[in-house]
């Protein structure tokens, strides 16, 4: 897992190189040729916080409308929606869950653009979608995925911008932010922080994450990977769904990890905060955002369109010392296995 | 929150008499004139699990793509995604959150079908929206939602089934069924099994529910309902997200309520419930199935569209018990307000 995780800088330097880059870019241009009027997203486990941060992007750039399809409406009760009108994506690392295969298949039948974004070009769901991207992470070992997950978020985002500028090519200054990703990604990912911070948590019986706008996918992922690896039970929400009731539930005992960026969703995140301080909730705040009196996680600051691709870097650090510091092996979660099937 | 609980029966009654359904019957025909393409829900908190319900039954009984929006990409991103082909869905107790509003304004600017589904049909979503569906489910004193939250899935299922119809009535088989349902909840609420298994969780440190399809969101509800009214952590899957990672997290000191029906989604949590047997988690079927060796919440056989009208109910009056077990006090949770507002 140590070496996925360290994997990831590079990861990032090879989808934006031209060799990878110039493939996302003719599918960008094949989808945007297309104009869907809306976009749905399918996908499990990791790839489903992916595929949220896709959806984010595609409301926010695109204006398009986007959500995430339950696939048990198509696959255990028969439904076929008319997506004749949509982009449907399916997001999955080894594109061999047949669930998310069976939803792309009746899509396509249904009339609907297809698209693949998996690291196994040759897998069932990449021959089922129309189009495909490649996301070139190489073998990921670990259960847990890491360099996976972060280049499904760098795809999703290239092939939206490319889909914006309408040709598939990125705009200038677009590539310019981009080209600086890896260098940001290394230092993050530097930073010791994160591993030091892991014995806080050693005898916590629960975790709470919570993050909103684009850095909701992070919290979420957060979440599962400290289930993953830490067998901790890990509750992601919204910082607005926080308010809404779970909020009841954090005290001195339940620790939380709250994503803050620099921008809107940092914001609306500073209404969250005093609450959960009224709560005396043991709050660590992830992200670039500085905030007074409060322990942090820190993460170069970038728009928050591009924060999910840094700040899950640290978190994903902290799941993996956390299993370390419990006794636990990060690498073979109990009860796992790297390719789940469901239907 | 008992008197709440208790009342629902009454309020199953009341939706489907003439005075309510009338008025539900001519939304759901205006919307079926219409046409729209897609559905697009925006909900909070215990309303959300409503909205996940509604987005199964558009997409299984209607045909039409469904998907639940987050509210803050156009709240706090400014998105205004061209939403001229979809029936977007505000669903709210209150009616009085500032986001959903902002939604469904947004929407409509966009030339969506706009429909509000709420208790307080003078509130501020309710106004906002072309379309108006009143809950009539009286005055909720807990604040932690029950009644209005099955008068929300009845509604929804009403509305689904009225725009499938054409004209906004209800076949006479679907009425036939949903008539029983008063009877068939007053049945499932006088059965003291749910109050009986409360002093096992008295000491439990977190708690996972999970179900499959219509399922699913009863497994969400229901978590939310523990965290709210006895701060007990409680994570909700869906069956086969559990398998994409979680999994790893149960073991005998993680109890499980899996929800079980006697339909395909129940058939698909069969291959759930072995694994968590490897994994020793403590399990409780809740539902209609009949599971082999487990203990079990027994709800009436429906039909498995119909099932989270029942199968939450115990696990409300369970949420009750165990917050009174824990000395806690149900009606007004510490730290929550019955209207809350976000943005």
């Amino acid at each position: 897992m140590t070496a996925d995780i360290d994997e990831q800088p590079a990861g990032y330097a090879r989808l934006l190189s031209a060799e990878y880059a110039a493939p996302i870019a003719r599918v960008a241009a094949a989808v945007a040729e297309r104009r869907p009027r809306h976009v749905v997203f399918t996908a499990r486990g990791t790839s489903d916080h992916a595929a949220l941060y896709g959806a984010y992007l595609a409301e926010i750039r695109l204006g398009l409308p986007a959500g995430l399809a339950s696939p048990s409406a198509v696959t255990l009760f028969g439904a076929r929606p008319d997506l004749s009108d949509a982009l449907v994506v399916g997001v999955s690392q080894s594109g061999g869950s047949p669930d998310l295969t069976e939803v792309l298949r009746a899509a396509r039948d249904s009339g609907a653009l297809t698209l693949a974004v998996t690291n196994a070009p040759d897998s069932p769901l990449a021959q089922a979608a129309e189009l495909s991207v490649d996301l070139a992470a190489g073998h990921e070992r670990a259960v847990a995925a890491t360099k996976t997950y972060t280049a499904e978020l760098l795809a999703l985002l290239m092939l939206v911008e490319g889909i914006r500028s309408g040709d598939g090519t990125l705009p200038a200054e677009e590539r310019k932010t981009l080209a600086a990703l890896p260098e940001l990604a290394a230092r993050t990912l530097a930073d010791p922080t994160a591993t030091q911070l892991a014995p806080r948590y050693r005898f916590a019986a629960q975790l709470v994450t919570t993050g909103r706008g684009y850095a909701y996918p992070t919290a979420r992922e957060a979440a599962l990977k400290l289930m993953e690896t830490s067998y901790l039970p890990a509750l992601a929400f919204s910082g607005a769904d926080l308010l809404h009731g779970p909020l009841a539930m954090t005290d001195p005992d339940v620790p939380v990890l709250a994503v803050v960026g620099s921008g809107p969703g940092g914001q609306a995140m500073r209404e969250v905060l005093p609450r959960l301080g009224e709560r005396r909730a043991d709050v660590v705040v992830v992200g670039s955002a500085e905030v007074e009196g409060a322990t942090r996680l820190g993460v170069p600051e970038v728009d928050e369109r591009y924060a999910p691709l840094l700040d899950i870097l640290p978190l994903q650090r902290l799941a993996l010392a956390l299993a370390l510091t419990r006794g636990e092996d990060p690498d073979a979660p109990r009860g796992l296995k790297k390719v789940t099937a469901t239907r």
